[in-house]
This record gives structure tokens, sequence and C-alpha cells, in this order.
């Protein structure tokens, strides 16, 4: 007999993004009952946006969407029961996070790495970017800090989140969080559940869902 | 014993919006079961667009966003067991059909009307605002024809459409659809049960839903 091919769920996200904080926080769990492995695709928003002629985060240009995403930040956090606190800086920039994801690519800890660098985000409002946060978590995680950091900002590492920025846009993605089953993509927290039920080999389903 | 006050949710729609079909057709089930009653709140999005800057469509101007909603609406329809044909011409132009929304406003058969002009764009790709068009459906549902249609184009419905999408602006509406229980705005097709617990005051639950 040969074994199955194994499913997979590529999370395509920003630790500076409010939606990608809740796929962030759910999808292992998710993934996990469907029986679906995560793979992770840290990439950066901002030359997106920039591509698609914005000069920030489409919640920051556009005041009316702005003002209710926040609103809708605080349902959603209570309907999936995720602690909330409105960063007081909006979009943060993350950029030393997303490399440490890189240089640990594969390792079994950086789920809880990412769940941690976002409640330092969207739960305790702080900074994501320096290396004493960041490090801070990572000795949380018993894992070798001063390495972590050196490799995270390597040139190799440092060219690697360019180019899966690169491949993010030309694959399509205009936002986060974005899901890539196969070559399938679901854009927003709202389609984990269709992307994991896909994945699945499911059919979607309209009163199973969690968005 | 007094009452208790009537629940209700508005639907803020547009018949050109591919989102609003999706809401159109699922409300009026999923809100009698929850108790709550349906208020029609048709509007125009092309103003609303235009104060944001836009010249079409956000799904027309951005087109790797554009090109995602027609996969996303494939698997969306599929999911709820609606028919979707792609439209030929997007958006769609249904300026009459909103007009006779409004000059029937509280007649049993309105949500009925609204689900046929829908799956006229949105299933026989037809054109929406013609009154052959219009009054085919008219009279499918045993209503008076001409008089609707009259009454439909006149200058107090025509000013009501207007101020009714005034309204949509003035209370923040950014987009279609939209649900306002009270105050409280929900946006998209993807939230219209978290606004359905919210009327029927339960709380939003992550484990019933179908966005």
């Amino acid at each position: 007999m040969t074994k199955p091919p194994v499913k997979a769920i590529e999370l395509w996200f920003e630790f500076g993004s409010n939606y990608s904080y809740l796929s962030v926080m759910r999808i292992e769990a998710l993934a996990a009952a469907h029986e679906v492995q995560v793979k992770w695709r840290p990439f950066l928003l901002g030359p997106i946006f920039q591509a698609l002629g914005w000069t920030s985060s489409p919640f920051v240009v556009q005041k009316e969407k702005g003002a209710y995403v926040w609103k809708d930040m605080e349902r959603q956090c209570a309907k999936y029961g995720l602690p909330w606190t409105k960063p007081t800086q909006f979009p943060r920039l993350g950029l030393l996070p997303l490399r440490v994801m890189l240089a640990a690519e594969g390792a079994p800890w950086i789920g809880e790495f990412a769940r941690r660098v976002m409640l330092l985000n969207f739960h305790r409002d702080r900074e994501i970017n320096s290396p004493e946060a960041i490090g801070a978590i990572l000795a949380e995680l018993g894992q070798p800090v001063d390495t972590l950091l050196a490799r995270a900002t390597s040139d190799p590492v440092k060219a690697r989140l360019r180019a899966q920025t690169e491949e993010a846009r030309a694959r399509g993605i205009f936002g986060a969080p974005t899901f890539f089953v196969g070559d399938e993509l679901f854009w927003g927290n709202d389609r984990l559940e269709d992307a994991l039920a896909f994945a699945a080999g499911r059919p979607l389903d309209a009163s199973v869902q969690g968005g």
C-alpha cells in the first residue's frame, strides 16, 4: 500500500496584520482536527500594498473601513475566545520575527513562536521588532537566542524574505491572511474553515464554519 | 405584560453586488429561524465608491482581488447550494429594481422579488434594468405591473433612493451587503450569521456559522 500524500495548507501572513492574528491563533488546532499540515509562509504586506498603489494598510487609507475594522476585531475575538487590545500603533513593523520564522523554518515550535509574537502586538500592545522583545520570546521557548537572532539577520535569510514576498505577489496575493491549498487561493480569516475542508477533501459546509 | 420589542436586521444591498446576491438569497430563511424581522434597505453603491475615490467596483479596480472574487463566488455558491453564473457584464446597473423595492416597501412579496432579480443577474446572466425584465418578475408575482413601474419611476421614489444612498454614506457604509442591528454595523455576507445572532440577543458562536 502506498501512503496517501500529506495534506497541507499554506498560511501566508504578516505579524502587523490584525486579521492574520486571528488565523495564526486558530490554525494549528483546526488543522490538526482536519489532519492537515500547516506550512508557515511569512511575507511582507508593505510591498504588496505598494504594488496595488496604496501607501499603507487599506484600514488606514480608507477611514470608513478602518473605523469598522476595530469594531469587527472586538466582535471576532470575543467569538473566538481570543484576547484583544487595539494596538496603539498600526500597522506595526514585524520584520525581525518574520525573519525568525524563516531562520527556524520547519522547527516544531514556530507555531507557538508566531502566536506569542501576535499576542505581543494585539494583546499586550507592544513593539514586535526589537531583538529584546523577540529574544525574550525565543528564551521562553528554550531556544538559543543569539544563534537564532544572528541567523535571522543574515543576508541569506533577508534575501529569502524578499523572495517570499515576491512569490506572494506573483501568486496573486493581495492581502493577509491568505491560504493556499495547492494552487487554490483562499483570502481572509473568514475562509480558514473552507480552506481546511478543501485541503482535507471534504465539501465546504455552510453549517460548520468559524469565520 | 408588555411585549418585547420586535427584533430587526437591516439589509443594505445593491442588485449589482455579487456578495449582496448571497445575502439576499439567504437572509429571510435565516432571519425567520432567529425570529428576527428583515428590513430591506436598497441603495446605490456607485456614489459610495465615488466618495471613496474609486471609479468602479473594487473588484474591477483591483485586478488581483477581482480575479479572486469570481473563484470565491463559485465556491461560496456551491457551499450555500445557490446557482451561479459569472455575469458577462459587471457590475450591472439595477436602478429600476432598487426603485421598485422602495415603491413596494413593506409588501410581503419584496423578498421574493429581490431574489428573482438577483437570480436574473447572477444565474441567468441577463440585464436587470429594463421595464420588460422587471415587469415580467412583477407579473410572475401577481402584482400590478404598470402601477408599480409608474410608482417606481415617480419623482418621490427617485428622491427616496437618493436619500437612502446618502443615509448609507452618512452611517459609514463602505460596501455591500451591510447589516445594521440598531447602530451596530456588520459588513459582508460573511457576517450575516453574526449579525442575526446579535439581533436575536445570542452570543456570536464560532461553531455555528455560515460565512
